[in-house]
């Protein structure tokens, strides 16, 4: 850990990050679900998605694009499926609360299915599957974002980084969990790589040509996972995001940061719940979910020292480090929650 | 095209697989899904799936291991949800009834969800997503296959080259639909590579090792799109299609070339169908879906003559000169299918 990183326990970021919101006057269950949606990525080591956009929010919430106070209108369609209408407030919140429908239709009919519109940034997709995991449903989570991904054959960017995610209950342990955007490395990633001069991996990222580079000065837009298959999945991704949620799709999706902050994002997220007894009996499938994430986990290693993960195992174990010692904030993002402390006259946490 | 390849219209071709699996006694309501299935294989040129598999697939049902009269055994779990036992039949049969299945739920209750046991190979899943597509709903399909795919940090491989397939019905043209596996290339990609003794793109294949390799005759297992990413896709597809339908997962399943033809596969598939009605006004959403099929396509191009696709295109293209000039058939393949001919004695196409 650099010098300039100090750590805070959860509780006491927790405790900030809801002054913060309450000052700026959200409703306070609302700010329960934004506050917990940036603690669970920053306790699982998803930087980029936790705490650090506090600073984003609070301003979206000043300027007008992020609805403090939203008025949720949820129209159940048919029996397993419903359209939730965000009203501009967090994609924390309207997620949370669309999964929870989802779940209540799941119970009664098997499966429930929700789209979410006139939301806005959601943070991390993983969030809202484990909402539905920790509660012994299956989830996914799919939400569309600005264009920064390559099209094959295109010089230039038309979907985002679309991410999917898919969280599993188990026995004995956290539910697994996949979250994951089809491009080779993140763009947090490439803005590090940027800052420490360091060649991106190949096929990674393009420049403004559309030509595949590795110099990280020069990447403007970042490929697929599998060329054109990373690119299907995004617009899948996109389809149910954009599409079915009756909101904007690739290009035309305002960009988070570059888009004026009184300017609502009109953004789409969509929602599966799949009920697991309604196709084989929940205990007999955690126990044997349990068992196929050990099997892969035993498989014979390249390398004997470094472990065969599934996915949600870097997270999971970055959670219990940070729980147990607290979450690292680096020494650019602590000046910012720092003044925003001032700012906003409430107490910072050291 | 070589020389040793013959083409044949699609009309001649299903007349012929009708008659083969008439021969061999399979029911007629199982023959016209396979044959259906096989052919649109074909016609779409993803000829690994298509009707050079009849000679495997007569093997089998002679062989004991896919019943040619299969017992359906259909429970409608909940309202939006069913399991299908598929009575060891072939995969296209039963997935096509499944597929019907789910659609009549979706009808009741927007979403419908299935999964199928008891199976074995279903073909392409595209075959599953586009009768959903057809019929105006959104599809989705999974199905999981035995050990190729290699785990990230393992010398072998774990999970299958588990698909994920996605149709979504359009305005003015056939359905988009994407239907792709979690890896670089193909398997029969790579046994053409072999063939051809070419070497295969960079991160597309790894030795015994688990090392990667571009020679294709040290490939033994391919490496997942994204590494992990991929990898974890493949895992989802199989927490669907194997524990979900209470089927054997990973190394567990039975290879379909390697097991004796007298064992049963015992696969599973999983079947999701979404009404469009349930979130948007159906027609609003299909030009709108044309709209995004166009935008992508019309983006500008890094090379004037090189079009940009959108998934399913390829396939669209192909299907366009194959129903016009026949689907063509290669020397050796046209050989195993004569030798169906002479056995059977039925009449060949020529």
């Amino acid at each position: 850990m650099a010098d300039s990183t100090k750590r805070f326990s959860a509780d006491k970021i927790s405790g900030f990050l809801e002054s913060a919101l309450k000052a700026v006057k959200v409703r306070d269950d609302v700010i329960k679900h934004v506050a917990e949606g940036l603690l669970s990525a920053s306790i699982r080591g998803v930087d980029s998605h936790g705490i650090r956009l506090l600073t984003h929010y609070i301003a979206a919430v000043e300027g007008g694009r992020i609805n403090r106070n939203p008025q949720y209108r949820f129209e159940r369609t048919a029996s397993a499926t419903g359209t939730f209408d965000a009203d501009h407030t967090f994609g924390h919140a309207a997620g949370i609360e669309a999964m929870r429908k989802a779940m209540e239709m799941a119970k009664e009919t098997g499966a429930g299915m929700v789209s979410v519109f006139n939301s806005t940034h959601c943070g991390t997709s993983a969030f809202f599957a484990l909402e539905a995991a920790k509660n012994d449903f299956i989830g996914l989570a799919f939400t569309h974002a600005n264009a920064l991904l390559n099209t094959p054959g295109s010089t230039r960017t038309f979907f985002g980084l679309n991410p999917i995610a898919m969280a599993v209950p188990c026995e004995g342990e956290e539910p697994f969990c996949y979250d994951s955007a089809p491009s080779i490395i993140t763009w947090n990633k490439l803005l590090q790589l940027r800052q420490e001069d360091i060649q991106a991996p190949h096929f990674s990222g393009a420049d403004t040509e559309g030509s595949e580079t590795t110099n990280p000065h020069e990447i403007t837009q970042l490929l697929p996972i599998g060329g054109y298959k990373g690119f299907g999945l995004a617009m899948m991704v996109d389809i149910l995001s954009g599409l079915l949620t009756g909101m904007t799709v690739g290009r035309d999706i305002a960009d988070m940061y570059k888009t004026p902050l009184t300017q609502k994002r009109c953004l789409g997220q969509f929602y599966m719940v799949i009920s697991i007894d309604a196709f084989q009996p929940k205990e007999v499938f955690k126990k044997r979910m349990k068992k196929l994430m050990d099997d892969v986990r035993n498989e014979p290693k390249k390398d004997i020292n470094t472990p065969i993960m599934v996915p949600g195992d870097p997270e999971k174990k970055t959670a219990a480090d940070r729980l147990k010692n607290g979450i690292p904030i680096k020494e650019h993002d602590l000046k910012a929650l720092n003044s925003i402390s001032e700012r906003l006259k409430i107490k910072w946490i050291e």
